[in-house]
C-alpha cells in the first residue's frame, strides 16, 4: 500500500514538474517574442512563470535553452505519436500520420512552435541550441524507427530515414514561414498540412523525376 | 582581335585567382588542423599561402570562412558535375553519378574535405559559417535541379530533393567519420563510396519499410 501511495505521489509530482516546465518555456517564448532574446533575462522569465530563479535552473540551464525547448516539445510529441502508430503501417505512413496528428493538436501549441521558429531564424544566439535540439531529435527518431523495425540503431536505415524526414519537414516549414514573413498574418494551417502531406508522399514515392526522352 | 586577347587575359586572370583561392583555403585548413582554428591567425594563413595580408581579404572575410571554404568547394564540384550529366538521366541517378565522380577525383581534395569535416565537428566557432555554407549549397543545388527540369526554383520539389540528398550525404559522411575517430587511420574510401551509393539508392527506392503482417 505504501508502495502504491508512493507511485501515486510520484506520478502527481511528475505531472506537476512537466506542467512547470511547460509554463517556463511558454514564458520564455512569450518574452523573447515580445522583446527579443538578447534583451530578456532569466530573472524576467522566472517572474513571468511565477517561479523562483533557483527553480528556473532546475528545468533549464539558460534562457536560450528555455526558448528552444518549444521546438523540442513538438518533436517529442511527434516521436510519441509515431511510437503509438500500429506496427502494421509502413514506416513513412506512420510518420506522416504522426505529423498530421501533432499538427491537429490545440492551436496554442502550434502557434508557439511557429513563433519559436520565427525567433530562431532571427536570433543568432539560438543557433547552437537549435543545432543541439535538431541532432537530439534526429537521434531519438532514429531510435524509435530502429525499435519499430527490430533493427540495430547503428544501421544506416533508421538514421537516414529520421534525418531525411526531419529535413523534409524543415523545408516545408521554412517555405511556409517565408510566406508568413511576407504577409501580415500567418498563412493557413490547412496549406501547411497539405504541404507536409505532399512532401512525405514525395519521399515515399522515391523523390525522383525521370530524365527526358532522347 | 583585341577582344579575343582580352578574353584570353581575363581567362588567365580568372584561373590565377581560382588557384590563389585554393592555395589560401588549403593553407587555412592545414594550419587549423595542426594548431586548432582558435589559435591560427589570418596573418599566419597569409604567410603560409605566401600572399600579402591585404590579398587574403580579397578572397575571404575571416579565417573561419577560409577553413569552411573547402566544404563549399566539394559541393561546387558536385553541382558542376550534376549540371554536366545527360538530361536523359533521372534526377537521382544524375546526382548519384555526380557524387561518385567527385569522390573519384584526386585523393588530396578528398582528404582535405574530410579533414575539414573533422575540424568542423570539433570547433564551435565554425558552426555559423558551416550553416551558411550548407544553406547556400542547398539553394544552389535546388536551382540546378529546377533548371534541369525546367521548373520554377520556388517549386517545392527542387528544394526538397536538394535538401534531402544533402542530408543523406551528411548522414553517410558522419557515420564514416565516427568510425574514423575510433580508429587511428581513416577507414577505406571504397566503403564510403559504397555507402553513398546505398543511401541514394534508398532515397530513389522510396526510403520506406513495410509494416508487419497482422
Amino acid at each position: 500500500m505504501i508502495l502504491r501511495e508512493d507511485a501515486g505521489m510520484s506520478g502527481r509530482r511528475e505531472r506537476k514538474k512537466l506542467a512547470t516546465r511547460a509554463a517556463v518555456r511558454e514564458a520564455a517564448l512569450r518574452l523573447a517574442a515580445r522583446h527579443g532574446v538578447e534583451k530578456v533575462t532569466v530573472e524576467q522569465i522566472a517572474a513571468e512563470a511565477d517561479i523562483a530563479l533557483r527553480t528556473f535552473f532546475n528545468y533549464f540551464s539558460s534562457k536560450e535553452e528555455a526558448v528552444v525547448a518549444t521546438l523540442a516539445a513538438g518533436a517529442e510529441e511527434l516521436i510519441a505519436e509515431f511510437r503509438a502508430r500500429p506496427r502494421t503501417e509502413p514506416v513513412l505512413r506512420a510518420l506522416r500520420e504522426a505529423v498530421l496528428v501533432v499538427m491537429a493538436h490545440g492551436d496554442a501549441g502550434r502557434r508557439d512552435h511557429l513563433e519559436a521558429l520565427h525567433l530562431i531564424r532571427r536570433a543568432p544566439s539560438l543557433v547552437p541550441q537549435q543545432l543541439a535540439v535538431l541532432a537530439a531529435q534526429e537521434k531519438a527518431l532514429a531510435e524509435a524507427i530502429a525499435e519499430r523495425l527490430d533493427q540495430d540503431a547503428d544501421d544506416i536505415y533508421p538514421m537516414l530515414c529520421a534525418a531525411t524526414v526531419m529535413t523534409a519537414l524543415r523545408v516545408v516549414f521554412n517555405r511556409w514561414l517565408d510566406r508568413a514573413v511576407e504577409s501580415t498574418d500567418l498563412p493557413s494551417m490547412t496549406a501547411l498540412r497539405e504541404e507536409v502531406d505532399e512532401a512525405i508522399t514525395e519521399l515515399a514515392a522515391g523523390l525522383d523525376r525521370p530524365g527526358r526522352a532522347r
